[in-house]
């Protein structure tokens, strides 16, 4: 598509341009290889450079790769959609909304655990290669018995002059094809055991099939004269012109969403997974590691499917405005990965370091040219957001990460002595009450059973309902005292504050214990109608050091 | 501009339409200078209808008011706005921000207190006066000296055909100039003593002078052949007939603006009163009722800034859209308010109630007769919003009410004997706990000074995390036992309300208090760092009897 830009008469260049893509694909994967075995618990380019190039380094990688796993959902899905759309024209209208049911759908069977249920993507993936294989075979078949004949591109008018730039741009574009390597590295425990040997085993398979893929396409759609359309994608028109509309392209068609459908999955058990691992290094909430109830990856899910949903609107669906983002971050971990790489061998001194620390250099060399370029050629086209959006995930780890550790060292028994810590403490029990009621009555049995000094608090809006209360408190009161406080400005939180300040100032070594008697209704919206003036003292008192906050709950029916 | 639907050859009608309409409207000022008299303290045909037509029908008054209130905000900020996008025709693309903007600062206004400094809309009040009255004499004016021409008004395409059914609409749409009666008796406390005496005297002043201006500007008007287009009022162009658009003529428009906007600060104070009486009765929220912060208006006033906004955006500031709804809703006030009269002067036979029944009766007849045709011609123009919003703003009240009641029988003490409580309640308190650290150990003195029966509950997730805990718990666990519970499915909650169900099974008559230890820390934004797991178990605990709360807080720096 961006060799277009430059008229259909540069086409010619698209075949050569995807064998330098499979060259390199090849580089960076031998230099893959190797990763893998060294760093088996996952965590790709992460983990290698948090070992190898600090702590900063390292979360720049966490950041590009999250964002990454964002960015591989709102692609798959996108361009799964496409390849639906594509045999189904009238759908294109409905694309964002389809799109945003395909994640919901994702973010759901995600939640209740498809994830380890794998095996229903299977079939999609297989059919998905043999249907692609099958329009490359029959392709080539009908091309050598001269069915099919060499079809020039349909003219197109020169919208940018052909430059190195533009050839530049092209290469970047066609590189984001080998995103799905980092996928691997990141996901090893999840492969069976031997996990880094079926990986390695994996991506060599995956790798040998893309190459194989990847090159078939460009050359038959080249000689076939095709060339992207907004409203149809290559693969798409290129099994038309094979199978027609036959039931076999559709075939096509759906295996292709299947089998992307079940890229943008592998995000799903990424991206918590990575998110759990940056939690327990304390670079993230704790809400995201791996501690405590089954809501533990679903945070991380949740927010991967908001993430991915927002980036469909924003982008109105539109693959080729997502791309740019995408390749720049994968790239960048790339690079960072194989520097880690180089720096990991030069420390170790293993049999082969030399060799091995040569394949990383000329990776981590290339790979770094190839961000270099897609950071300034897709500058203009979307990478600036990447270049605001990773420093800004950085910073956030940071304060999060220091927060955590002040916390921890605030919180440390080491170096305190037991007896530091007082034994018998003393009380004043608060009961602020607005009435005579059985809720009352019933705090104020809680009350008198954990302190002695217990005091009900009245604010006084209106001298003739003190006066009533009064009285009936002489048979209610159990003898505890009722402090009236009188309120000229019909303010209930104010004169509390100030009657709780008096009472810790008066009794300095005192615990001061506010009793709020609450109400839980039988339905949720009678809620609403109860509770107000307890929520407000509640919030009037978070920041009051050394009070305790007790809820009495009197049910209702 | 109903006469116009029928071609401007019908608009020799408007001027005796006029005069019926003030006619109407001295039938209604007379009957309802009696019920000021009879009701001082406000709150108009709710009040009234309570007194003397039941609870339902007093409930139906009480919607259609809260209703009217909301929409006249929409319809005088409405109108407001149009007096100025009348002067400066380029505003008028800004019309609904800029009604947004003066509902905002209304209701910031409010909040602050500005109720009860009307007094700067004082001169624009008697501006407005002023600017119209020398808009009609200096009209008149020119007339007599033959300045000033009839003009025939321009030939308007037919769209309607004249009917009885579009006269009475025209006669119903001019009625909704009577709105501001019933504002009056409903606002009798906000006068200076003598309340009810100042309320009827400012109620005849304001119906002579809006009398005298109706009738004034509708012949004006005619005289002048101008008719109402979209984007200009007749006000306006009426004016600039006269004054040209010389300063005159924008003074004339922007105190337009003032008095309407004073007309919408009106409803600012009378829909928090209403609000609190019904709240007071118990059929709305307490939040609405006049008990306790400041906070008390501020409900009110919000919630009705929000509902007009609303209603500007729905309506797109079309006033001609807002006035069908609003009208209906203040002659079904009118009809209700005056039924109840004539039930209270057949109740009261004080002197003269014969005659001040029939008055009472003459205006109900008449003003149901104005609904009823309101509601026939308007009903596809909106009306019909109006009667599907009372019957639910009455089931609203009905349902909130039944709760209320339900609540006060569960809760009184009458009837039960102060023995009845039990006084010595056993307890046993159970403190959740993660780990060791200082929060802990805070919590547990806490703890120990409130129960003898203390248990730390530790959720096993990993177990060597476990076996620490249980050596250092035996320096700092204080003798408290620490209960370890399994988790074998990772959950937190699910073990922990087991093992709470488990204590308050073995010990029947004893109270279960959970104590948490929570962090408040220093920055808003690293509370959502904590506190997570607190706040799950607060959650889970909600609907569980016979269980107390209790969080200590530790305070981080």
């Amino acid at each position: 598509m961006v060799l277009v830009l430059a008229g259909s008469a540069f086409l010619y260049l698209a075949p050569s341009l995807s064998l330098a893509i499979v060259g390199l694909l090849f580089i960076v994967v031998i230099s893959y290889r190797k990763t893998i075995y060294e760093y088996p618990t996952g965590g790709g380019s992460y983990y290698v450079s948090k070992e190898n190039l600090g702590q900063t380094v390292s979360l720049v990688a966490a950041a590009s790769l999250l964002i990454d796993y964002i960015l591989t959902v709102a692609v798959s899905i996108a361009s799964g959609i496409a390849a639906i759309t594509s045999a189904f024209p009238s759908l294109s209208v409905h694309k964002e909304f389809l799109c945003l049911i395909a994640i919901f759908i994702l973010t759901l069977g995600n939640l209740r655990g498809l994830r380890e249920s794998a095996a229903i993507f299977m079939f999609p993936a297989y059919a998905f290669v043999f249907g692609v294989f099958s329009v490359l075979g029959v392709g080539l078949y009908k091309i050598i018995t001269g069915e099919l004949i060499q079809a020039a591109p349909p003219a197109i008018a020169v919208q940018d002059p052909f430059t190195l730039f533009l050839l530049l741009r092209a290469f970047s574009s066609g590189c984001t094809a080998m995103t799905g390597v980092e996928a691997i590295a990141d996901g090893v425990p999840a492969f069976k055991p031997a996990e880094s040997k079926n990986a390695v085993h994996t991506l060599l398979v995956m790798v040998f099939i893309l190459a194989a893929m990847f090159l078939g396409i460009t050359f038959l759609s080249y000689y076939n004269g095709i060339i992207p359309t907004p409203n149809e994608t290559v693969l798409s028109q290129l099994s038309r012109s094979i199978f027609d509309r036959s039931f076999f392209y559709y075939f096509i068609q759906f295996t292709t969403m299947g089998i992307l459908i079940f890229a943008a999955n592998t995000s799903f058990a990424d991206f918590p997974r990575l998110a759990s691992i940056l939690a327990r290094d304390r670079f993230l909430p704790r809400q995201f590691a791996t501690q405590g109830d089954k809501l533990v990856f679903s945070n991380g899910i949740i927010m991967l499917g908001v993430l991915s949903a927002l980036l469909i609107l924003m982008f109105k669906a539109n693959t080729h405005a997502l791309i740019p983002l995408y390749a720049v971050g994968v790239f960048l971990s790339f690079t960072l990965s194989q520097a880690g790489m180089v720096r990991h061998w030069i420390k170790e001194h293993t049999k082969g370091w030399q060799r091995n620390a040569m394949i990383s250099f000329v990776g981590m060399v290339i790979t770094s040219v190839v961000t270099l370029i897609l950071f300034v050629t897709k500058f203009s086209h979307g990478a600036w957001v990447i270049m605001v959006a990773i420093p800004l995930f950085v910073l956030v780890f940071l304060k999060i990460n220091q927060h955590y550790i002040s916390t921890g060292k605030q919180l440390s028994l080491t170096g305190t002595d037991p007896a530091q810590f007082p034994q018998g403490l003393k009380h004043t029990v608060l009961l602020p009450i607005s009435g005579l009621h059985k809720g009352v009555i019933q705090a104020l049995s809680y009350a008198q059973s954990i302190a002695t000094d217990v005091r009900a608090v009245y604010i006084e809006l209106d001298p003739r309902a003190t006066e009533r209360l009064q009285e009936e408190w002489i048979t209610w009161g159990r003898a505890v005292p009722l402090v009236v406080l009188r309120s000229p400005y019909r303010s209930i939180i104010g004169p509390l504050l100030r009657y709780v300040d008096e009472v810790e100032e008066s009794q300095h070594d005192d615990i001061v214990t506010i009793l709020i008697p609450e109400f839980v209704t039988a339905k949720w919206w009678q809620q609403l109608l109860h509770n107000q003036t307890a929520l407000l003292i509640r919030a009037a008192l978070i920041f009051k050091k050394g009070m305790v906050v007790t809820s009495v709950r009197y049910h209702l029916e």
